[in-house]
């Protein structure tokens, strides 16, 4: 679909504007749901005028990670492009992976005459582990041609980027985790599950082996696991495909990193919506396409916090006003999963959305809720197919066929 | 699609029951359908509380079968997995299939000089057909390896399982209809499709020769003929795939042959519809998933009675508080397809269905009918998803990517 998306593309001055705002969907308590008690006049004045529906991530009843939930609203089949779990921590921790890395999900362990005691160390704390990944990078720069780089996580858990001189053949990272998952057993030895992961493998057995030497005298962290080995996917970018010169605006690494994976640029900022609404008129004039990333909402219905979840729904009505004042052709506010509150975490509910341009039919909806977004001219559909839509109302699909 | 579900899969102490009333949707006869004028209080109370909507079978337009109609309410692509014409007869005449098995579908015809002069032998009466049947059987046993099992029928209607020491290859039942369609024409040669049918086609061959030399002499059953030869599937196990224990409550030898094709239990029973729920609260506690089937919805709806089949519906209604009182975690009530009294048939129609479970959106419907199904949170979407949607709802999908 994506390939013939590609080849209609035309491009003309539109600009298109996608806000995500995290985990948006949820479920009621007593009736409601945290987008019917939120207090959002703007969001539900524009979901009358706009195109309203809900749109599944991945398939019906398939609860998706955050890489597979932005991966579809940019256009990319979410089961043909799938991010290892490496790379995802890697991008998490705000490394800038490049096509020829291998990442890898780390957590120092205890290890004791050969046996896991503690798979997390004793979960030591960040200022220890700090000083302790801190310590191996300057020691371990390099093993064979692949630079290896540290990246600093939280607690026992960081990560590993093995980065080449030159991008690997598929496979090169189909390697089994290390991590026996319950204590009282040896880790798992490097095992490469195809030929083209010999070169890994070896780079990764010295790794373990340079790193237990090093840490081998601290009382708790003195040893390593390894999962999710995985390579950088290569991946058709987004301008490439599109036609889009594109903007991330986003304050966490993750979905910057995810962007970026696709050839966005994706300028780091700290902050919160003001300043990402900042950077987005700064950047106006510079860009076509403009994904702009909420995420405090989802992280209040991960937290379980239904009001929680409404007021900071609310919060980004406030500022809505601000994002119309530079009237994109085409707007699409919405998420990259639904988090109800009730759940405490991601869920496979359709995730309700509004896109507001010229050329949509408007007035099936009378607020921005899950429910009046059923009756919306978009209906139920999957989330892969947001993209050619925006760009049809963006002017940007040239007819398909005579 | 499976695939992926597979992959998901957690367990836990779920209960799954899917109810289907057998043809369920319908058609208005002055702008009512059989739904809308049912007593069923209880069904459309749980629709106002259900997550509901409509859900098409095979394709837009496409009536299917029974055998369709249930795998695909199972998970299973209809698509991809056909079953044989001859494997249905066999299961709906009560026949238990194995994997090593071919089953053929055989009526008895009028022969003379070579010619068939009747191609249903006169629709000779059961009674007189089941002597003929019999006395087959204790002539015939077995011819080369394969074990020849007859299976009553109707009338001049009757089912032939040949069964093999080890299941065949694929292709081994390629074989032609023996039944020309017209009478007036000799019947066809065996003639294998495939140069793996060879084997089938010759042990057909001498079934045919050994059957015509014993019933030479009957005035109108003195020869048979053949058709839907087909393998048992080698489909993959319900169990294997979604990690559910299964049991299948259904009175209909057919549809507890189906059930049986995937691996479910499914214990003979006699009786009706409180039957089936002593069964289901009897095996309660020994099972996660239950597939309850009500027949007489369907039969009323194919006899084109619009009256007699609302009534079945509200027969089930009053019943449904005695299964919700065992609080099922996840409960789908719909049809494996829409029989409209008008049509006299099953139809191409969406099937009504609702959902419960903590946690639907729920409060879209008014009453469980077809158009009020259109307004519900589902929408209108192919049965093949229905199963990962109960498996969501159980919370026994992990969520995909990270």
């Amino acid at each position: 679909m994506q390939k013939l998306i590609k080849d209609l593309i035309q491009k003309n001055n539109t600009k298109i504007l996608l806000i995500v705002l995290d985990g948006l969907g949820g479920l009621p308590v007593n009736g409601k749901t945290e987008l019917d008690i939120a207090n959002k006049p703007n969001l539900d004045a524009l979901a009358i005028q706009s195109a309203c529906g809900l749109h599944i991530p991945v398939a019906m009843g398939v609860t998706p990670g955050s890489g597979p939930g932005h991966l579809s609203l940019f256009g990319y089949d979410p089961i043909e492009w799938q991010i290892g779990r490496g790379v995802l921590e890697a991008l998490g921790l705000g490394v800038e992976l490049k096509k020829t890395d291998v990442a890898i999900r780390a957590n120092y362990a205890t290890i004791e005459d050969g046996i896991i005691k503690d798979r997390r160390a004793g979960r030591i704390p960040t200022n220890e582990s700090r000083k302790i990944t801190e310590r191996l990078q300057e020691k371990i720069r390099k093993i064979d041609d692949a630079e290896i780089i540290f990246a600093l996580g939280m607690e026992h858990r960081f990560a590993i980027v093995l980065r080449f001189p030159e991008p690997l053949p598929q496979g090169s990272a189909s390697i089994k985790d290390t991590d026996p998952q319950k204590e009282g057993k040896p880790s798992i030895n490097i095992t490469p599950e195809t030929p083209h992961a010999e070169r890994v493998a070896r780079i990764a057995e010295r790794l373990i082996s340079s790193i237990s030497e090093a840490i081998k005298n601290d009382p708790r962290a003195n040893f390593i696991l390894l999962r999710g080995f995985s390579q950088v996917p290569d991946i058709p970018h987004f301008e490439e495909t599109y036609g889009l010169r594109s903007l991330c605006i986003a304050t966490y690494p993750m979905y910057r990193g995810l962007a970026r994976l696709i050839g966005m640029d994706a300028p780091a900022i700290k902050g919160d919506i003001k300043e990402e609404i900042d950077l987005l008129k700064k950047s106006y004039n510079d860009y076509d396409f403009f994904f702009l990333h909420v995420k405090k909402i989802d992280s209040y219905g991960e937290d379980g916090n239904f009001e929680g979840k409404a007021s900071k729904i609310g919060e980004f009505d406030k500022l809505l006003p601000e994002i119309l004042s530079l009237n994109p052709d085409v707007l699409a506010i919405t998420g990259d999963h639904s988090t109800p509150s009730v759940l405490k975490s991601h869920s496979w509910h359709p995730v309700p959305l509004l896109l507001k341009s010229p050329y949509v039919l408007g007035g099936t909806c009378k607020a921005f809720t899950e429910r009046e977004c059923i009756k919306g001219e978009l209906g139920i559909f999957l989330t892969v197919n947001l993209m050619p839509l925006a760009l049809a109302n963006a002017g940007r699909l040239k007819k398909f066929g005579a």
